[in-house]
């Protein structure tokens, strides 16, 4: 197989000639189930908002002009005729001469076209008096004066939170239109990598990549599918690539795609459907063997074996096609700015990614401090580092103090 | 009963005095459902990582002392007497003059302190030439050189995320010890509202803040427990709130405490249990009506049944009492700084709450606009608004341009 190395931008672009991320389907959601997800559907007001002319105050539903010229020297005298409850519909009428006692919320009655509040009024047991006019409309908020019938509300691509979820149950919806989330099958593979939990044979490590990476699937918003270790043997290997394709939108492995005879992935993959392989070597480091496929439509990330460089990887290239396959209109910002606290070349000829802490320092400035990564491989380096940040190729350094974008792990 | 109005402050300091936030148990969970949980014990590495001295490079595993002085001109000659592949136990023991095929990551075999990498090497059959010399230990990673067993790697309260469920599955734990998910029973009052999906009858509204209120728990890392919406009836709350203190770790409600007649939730709750009610209105604004309860040791909040500030009031104190029982450590970030668009006043006497859109101005500056409440109860408002921003009791306005602390209702 020929293998190129290509640039990162180059081998996105060529991701992106194969496959135009969307969302996999619709499907309907209870509210309670509504958070965090993605609307599919425009959502237009079905009704009034609110339903019905209300009161805004506790007092005397009137007419307006009963009131005119009414003050604390000359009172209004009106009739008292019944009380409109919150929630009841209106069944009294106001005519000329007469009030009806009204609460906060509750539905203006017909013939009434302003509400005295009941700190102006003084009652004597059928008589009201009212020691202040008011104007037409006072106190009362229309029916849809908040939200208009067939006004559009919500958006297809907006991601719901509490917020927005009130808003869809103010218009009675129980349910609404969402895009389904994305599954994404991960596997790690390799002669030397134990499932956690079992005992550790003499030689072998534990697996760390099935677990981180499924867990920053979530954190994409997308739903793992964990499928455990995996040999580095063709057979075995196609068989699991198999049950990926099929259980998942989406596949993500690591290990098996270094130089070593053992690394069978890249045959694997290009046994299992057209195009194949269709990325074969990044010019990054880390990361540099990342394989990428595409088979039935769907793409498979083969991720480098070392936990650092497998998730720096899914952050470049896979994180980006999860996010859009929700369906999610606006980019989650995962960036901040900080100032280097050490100079760092780059790896000649490679975009080079350095692994750094976020820190205050002394003058409370965001900093961003290198995190040793010694010798590749190295779990500390992975705990430690808050993002990265990136030197291009043709760059000389990134000098100290130098102030960078850090792309970060986890908001 | 007496009501006596606290400033925020007080109610807080009251709510403390009752009730100090903390988890309410703990539970084993597997890495797979580890994500966004908070760690309940601290744990030590019970193994060295990597497990055992491993090669870093593709080449050959030597005694150093073999290769002293060899370079271009003259290479060391050594024989080959076999290989160690990755995830095999080392059988080979390498004797002076001798040398051992290795692969990147796999067990440095007995004898050997250096290797050499395959690029400063020549093969002849079973003949090998090494080109450069190579000192004690290079490309050598020393067993426990990444975590030393017995190394504390993580701590009680930390909320895990993809990198740290790493370093648990580099350990080989499958599961780990995990603070319980505070349960929060959410639940509506009131004669005029509806459930959403319902028919709504004339007079009648929907139902929002049950369910804004649940999305609102979710967001605080709490598990809503969803009872829907209840008469003001004494009857029907008292077996409602009932049921929520025997399903939930804490109660949320909302509606039936203004002043009016029908609002008998502080009545309901100070039959239910000693003390009662130890919160009855504070002088913020809006949010003015909300009752804090306990009962059977745990908090019932009783909020306003306006949308707007039931949210705002759960923001203010149930919000950090449900992520303190979560058992997390460090404060979620939820602040921006903006600059105000408008010159607000408060409430006299209140705290008084601004609701605010954050967007950027034209020189890029992002700025805190208000959204108009209007009218209270205002849905729109609820949607609109991406935060609020606080004004004192004894400030006298919030100046255009000035520099305000944001209160984000969502990261």
């Amino acid at each position: 197989m020929f293998r190129k190395l290509l640039t990162l931008d180059e081998a996105r672009q060529v991701i992106h000639q194969h496959f135009k991320p969307k969302p996999s389907g619709v499907e309907e959601t209870t509210l309670l189930e509504a958070c965090n997800r993605v609307l599919a559907e425009d959502i237009t007001a079905t009704l009034d908002i609110p339903p019905f002319n209300r009161s805004t105050v506790d007092g005397y539903a009137v007419k307006a002009e009963d009131t005119f010229g009414a003050d604390e020297n000359k009172p209004a005298r009106l009739n008292l005729c019944g009380t409109v409850n919150i929630g009841e519909p209106t069944k009294t009428a106001v005519t000329r001469g007469t009030a009806v006692e009204i609460v906060t919320g509750a539905p203006i009655p017909e013939g009434v076209d302003a509400v005295v509040m009941v700190e102006h009024t003084e009652r004597k047991d059928n008589a009201l008096y009212v020691y202040s006019a008011v104007a037409k409309d006072e106190n009362i908020m229309k029916a849809g004066a908040d939200i208009k019938k067939g006004e559009k509300v919500l958006k297809t691509g907006q991601l719901l939170g509490s917020r927005e979820i009130g808003v869809l149950a103010a218009l009675g919806m129980a349910k609404a239109k969402f895009y389904r989330i994305p599954h994404v099958a991960v596997l790690s593979t390799g002669a030397e990598v134990t499932e956690p939990g079992r005992r550790l044979p003499p030689g072998k490590i534990y697996d760390i990549n099935a677990y981180s990476l499924s867990a920053a699937v979530l954190e994409s918003s997308g739903k793992p599918v964990y499928l455990g270790v995996f040999p580095d043997d063709m057979a075995e290997l196609q068989k699991a690539l198999k049950q990926a394709l099929t259980s998942a939108d989406i596949v993500v492995t690591s290990g098996g795609v270094s130089v070593g005879p053992k690394d069978v992935m890249p045959q694997a993959l290009d046994s299992l459907g057209k195009p194949g392989v269709i990325v074969c070597g990044i010019a990054i480091k880390p990361g540099k063997p990342t394989t990428v496929a595409l088979i039935d439509k769907k793409l498979v990330f083969s991720l480098p074996g070392h936990p650092t460089s497998a998730l720096l990887v899914f952050h470049l290239l896979a994180r980006p096609i999860i996010e859009r396959m929700t369906g999610i209109k606006a980019e989650k910002n995962l960036r901040v700015k900080a100032f280097m606290t050490m100079r760092m070349f780059p790896a000649k000829g490679r975009r080079t990614f350095i692994m750094v802490k976020l820190k205050r320092d002394k003058s409370n400035r965001l900093v961003a401090e290198p995190v040793p990564t010694g010798l590749s491989g190295a779990i500390t380096t992975l705990a430690k580092a808050d993002g990265f940040v990136e030197i291009a190729e043709n760059q000389q350094y990134i000098d100290v103090n130098e102030q960078v974008v850090v792309r970060l792990f986890k908001r």
